[in-house]
């Protein structure tokens, strides 16, 4: 394992700090227990969206904090779930009188701290929760994992809080976005985590593996490595399956590299699955491409469809000021 | 290899194909010659900037083409000039009277095929040189390469023409950027060129490539795996000596992946060159972390150092609208 880091145990903080150094305008770093919050509160009150998971999906969601999007985010070990305190010190941290609403991907210990979380906090709460990967059947013990999608739900609903709307409405929202999105990806490396020090799984030469997970796990299966056309097919059959748009339908199309993908090749990616759908009908209405929720080094990439409607679409629009998404600001 | 393509041979065109078609709001694609353009123009004269250079760095430079920044750039195949008939289509489609300025980066094949369009051109044109890697002499019988820092060329050129600047003020301003920007970076990998199919280079497991360019040319040295701050100390101070910053010097510092290095490791790099530059005083008003020139896959990064004066401080901060850089609109 060659990495740029001096100590694994202090690879998180010493990045964070890096992280809040260069976007201190946008953003400022709590300690004990860990999390980011906007710089610049809010001074009439508005639904406080605090999301987090494990790290190493960089810019996701620390990245994702600032005006128009996350009031807070709290940062796990690598791939490890933050704890129900840091959840809690974010919330009571920007929390402001219209209520907190937590933004969760849906894995088991994320899930279970969150509520614990919420459990504790005494003001209005809410909770919405991402399963965007098709690659795992709904029936899945646990349920499908969020992916790419995450972001979508997280920008949409962050325009909405911004502009007043109150947590129901937060709330259903995020709901209705969730589930007008669906994504799937494929890897064509493990990624390297760095306290493991060697790749979670080894693929051969000619391997990929299709419906792959964020977080290094197995996906759907190893599949055999093929043109792009006939992977990108693959995965944009299974999306259109599960939200079956339909001719004139607006849609947002988000193409995620996992982290060691190059852009041209996920715009390339993106060139094939636009063709799928407009080749049905489908307007792509909106675009997004580049690396936003990665896997450390991975590479391989994810494509999230997300079906929208007149409010979605304005929301999306609307000014965002972070790290890792800026536009209006 | 493993890649996402169909055709080592329609790699580009079909990755330009879908960045024009996830950008449409910002830019347009010319074929035979390619080129990307502004898919808006200025409607008052303004001078017209061109930059250009081998693919397999992107979002450098097409995803720079937009208001405040680049009107047009030329993408050869990856990591080969463009030729001198797409640099001279560019610069007839986009210039309207106040002449052209062409940003290139100090490489053989790109100072030459620049030179070739620019005798070609019968408006008025000048041409800034950008050769910011400090890995290698002045000295050096090609001279120093032009890396990362050519994006903060682009950017403050950009603005500069943008608000109305004439060509000499614009070619003077670029020099000056240019002489107040130094960059290095290390390799831990090296990349894959599509059409050759393996690693350029091969190094061990305990190696790293020192001084490396971003093209996969071997750099200064290689070097022994060592911890991120001794990495990242013999950069800050290669950079340090060239540039010399005095106390209260205010400067940006770009810290640059060269596509598979997680974003996380870039944060940590980003604070420990902070760190460097500011116990000697020097004050970090600037950042910009992120994935901006790459290496294709290569994993490593570059860090770049540009000393601000008020006009360049005012015109960095001015708005930019491009695919890699939107800021103010």
């Amino acid at each position: 394992m060659k990495k740029i880091i001096n100590d694994v145990d202090n690879l998180l903080d010493e990045s964070l700090n890096g992280f809040a150094k260069a976007h201190q305008d946008i953003v400022s770093l709590q300690h004990q227990p860990t999390f980011v919050h906007r710089s610049a509160f809010s001074a009439k009150p508005k639904v406080a969206l605090i999301s987090g998971g494990g790290s190493g999906h960089e810019p996701l969601h620390t990245g994702l904090v600032g005006k128009g999007m996350l009031d807070a985010a709290c940062p796990g070990q690598i791939f490890t779930s933050p704890t129900p305190d840091q959840m809690l010190a974010a919330a009571q941290s920007v929390e402001n009188g219209a209520g907190v609403l937590f933004i969760v991907k849906n894995y088991a210990g994320d899930v279970m701290n969150f509520e614990i979380a919420a459990e504790m906090l005494e003001c209005q709460h809410e909770t919405v929760l991402v399963k965007d990967d098709v690659s795992l059947p709904e029936t899945h013990s646990t349920g499908r994992r969020g992916v790419a999608g995450t972001l979508i739900v997280e920008k949409i609903v962050g325009a909405a809080a911004e502009q007043g709307k109150e947590l129901s409405q937060c709330k259903s929202l995020g709901d209705r976005v969730a589930k007008n999105t669906a994504s799937m990806g494929f890897a064509l490396t493990s990624c390297t985590v760095p306290a493991a020090g060697r790749p979670t799984f080894e693929l051969n030469d000619n391997e990929i593996e299709m419906g792959v997970g964020i977080h290094g796990e197995r996906g759907r299966e190893p599949m055999t490595m093929n043109s792009a056309e006939e992977l990108v097919q693959h995965i944009t059959t299974a999306i259109d399956k599960e939200l079956n748009p339909q001719p004139g339908q607006q849609v947002l199309l988000h193409v995620n590299g996992f982290g060691a993908t190059p852009l041209m090749e996920l715009y390339l990616v993106f060139d094939l699955a636009a063709k799928f759908w407009e080749a049905k009908g489908v307007e792509i209405k909106r675009s997004l491409v580049g690396n936003y929720t990665t896997s450390l080094d991975m590479a391989g990439c994810s494509v999230t469809l997300t079906l929208l409607d007149e409010e979605m679409l304005m929301l999306w629009d609307a000014p965002v000021h972070t790290a890792a998404l800026r536009w209006g600001c």
